[in-house]
């Protein structure tokens, strides 16, 4: 028997349910009299979540400004800003309302809040000289996982570039995680959140070495993800047993992938965000079928496991063709100025049988070279 | 579909494998300069994890002090000796290496000795001032789940009957978990801890509306812990394959508990052990096949489950019967005064279709009257 691992750290407290917000919402008592709420335009508001957490504060007395500033793929000045305005408001606490983009800006905000706004580079490396603010999340999307990692992802203002930072020191101190506040998502969203999660599943799943703690989880995510992604093949709209599902899923999936990190496909699907407008979820999953492939070759019970837990390796596979499409072209130059970026790509080491950029460099041109 | 539930809390890091403390040990430069070591008579010793702990302390700087006053069943009195110890020594945080028994000690030792040692009793109501010393947990049996859990069950000393509090700052800060600390266990020490965490998995899987984390837990740890017990009826000793997978099965067995809390079995089991010398796990033990009769009735798809996991209903009881032996015998006059305990236990909304006092007459009857 090769040896177990049982390393585990998630010390998120998340409360869940439909209404959970207004029936188990006084723990914010707990942090602080004067919290800062980050936001989008407009998903927290739409979810129901921004007027549940405005009532719940007003029954705490707690008082309360909204920062809506930031959009996909937050940017590290929004978060500059977003400090400032917490430090210039006196928040005890920072509330983040909405899908992974606010959730990754809301632990930079909180971080950023009680320490100098503009060393905002200092977040990369971990050197701010106090604590982050206490962080709550709520979750208007069901893919991120955000939630239950202290892993944020913004992008950089001059490149356009994303870097991520992940310090056990910004998990959220409690979640909220009610389904109901992922009703408002479209179609669009809602396939590519989810797909967002089933890469984080998949891959925390195969990362050699991911720990037992990392399959349990990303194990019960699988089917989920899988059969909601089924349910979004044949219908329209996801009903309310399938957008609780996918919710659960998600958070599933982000506890795996916090145990572990990612492979290739979350990397190479930045690219397809940053240079080609796609959104992450579907970007990575671009990538999700190679893996997958090369699991079977590097770690062939892993993969019947996987296809086992998903309703067979037919259908796993039919489930990722019928919803992952790109029509991005590059040409070769394009894709060796890519390939500069995966020397020692940490993302390679966490993939079955390893990766190169080599091999990098042959699947960006089978995908997207004509 | 019914409601899912993913309400969830661990802060506890847990760092595993063989060799942890010395390789993974550098993590308690974190906590402070000093440090209260309690562990019990022997165990600590005897597994070689107190060796290890007074290498790494020295290596990394840190002034210790042990304190090796816990035995079985420890006294609310040992611990206010303990906080006094760790107080005296100006500890910055406590380690304890042991059982459950030391473990339980451990986080009412923490807790004590940042306020008066003397008022031990507001353990038990929460009301001490100051939150506990950090705490770092080392198991050397495998099967309490203190490690992951912020429960602690104490004797008191006037009249010898177990009094346990749950506190969330009690959560131990690491734990860590290597597997060939549990070689020293006798055979007995074995069996019993292992149908400790068997109780716990089990008690918790039938909980009504335990919730989707604890299921998942449990569901983990019930195989492991059947295997283990089931080998442990063919060989005298366990392999370091089965002590391994009954660590770490204990471990998850003791995350479901702490999500969902006891059914029967252990308020019950505590009697055996106050008035009859029962060890804590074989005394839990004694009720379980009742409450798995129980689950069958009234909870049917999680027996199904159940014996699912554990290779089938003959396999479950079959290990059960082979381990779990008692020679307890009572008046009925002796189960009426045990009886007056029961009004209103919350163990017993903890079982599947509910259980009454009347019924646990009729169990004790059954069991122990002549």
């Amino acid at each position: 028997m090769s040896e177990m691992d049982f390393d585990f750290y998630m010390p998120t407290k998340v409360i869940s349910g439909v209404n959970c917000v207004s029936e188990k919402g006084d723990v914010l008592s707990s942090l602080g009299k004067r919290c800062l709420i980050v936001t989008g335009a407009h998903g927290a508001k739409e979810s129901g979540a921004l007027d549940d957490v405005l009532a719940l504060c007003k029954r705490l007395r707690i008082e309360q400004a909204v920062y809506a500033g930031i959009g996909a793929n937050p940017k590290v000045s929004s978060c500059c800003e977003g400090g400032q305005m917490a430090q210039a408001f006196g928040a005890d606490f920072i509330v983040g309302i909405g899908g992974g983009s606010v959730m990754d800006a809301t632990k930079a905000i909180a971080w950023l809040a009680d320490n100098r706004p503009d060393e905002a580079d200092r977040l990369f490396d971990g050197t701010l000289r106090h604590p982050p603010l206490p962080i709550v999340l709520i979750g208007t999307t069901a893919g991120t996982g955000s939630e239950v990692t202290s892993v944020s992802v913004l992008t950089l203002d001059k490149t356009g570039r994303k870097r991520s930072f992940s310090n056990p020191k910004c998990y959220a101190r409690y979640v909220f995680a009610d389904p109901k506040y992922t009703y408002s998502m479209s179609r669009d969203i809602t396939v590519s959140t989810a797909l967002d999660a089933l890469c984080h599943a998949t891959e925390s799943f195969f990362v050699p070495n991911g720990g037992e703690i990392a399959a349990l989880f990303d194990e019960k995510a699988l089917p989920l993800l899988i059969e909601g992604l089924a349910y979004l093949t044949e219908h329209e709209t996801a009903d309310a047993a399938t957008r609780e599902a996918l919710l659960y899923a998600s958070l599933y999936a982000g506890i795996g992938l916090n145990a572990t990190m990612m492979a290739f496909p979350h990397p190479f699907g930045y690219i397809l965000t940053e240079d080609f407008g796609m959104p992450h979820g579907m970007a990575s999953a671009v990538f999700l079928k190679a893996l997958v492939r090369r699991g079977e070759v590097y770690a062939p019970e892993k993969a019947a496991r996987l296809f086992a837990l998903c309703g067979g390796k037919e259908r796993f596979y039919g489930v990722l063709d019928a919803h992952v499409k790109h029509d991005v072209s590059m040409t070769e130059e394009q894709v060796a100025v890519y390939s500069e970026r995966w020397q020692n790509l940490r993302h390679f080491t966490r993939t079955p049988g390893g990766y190169s950029a080599e091999e990098g460099v042959k699947l960006f041109k089978e995908l997207f070279v004509q």
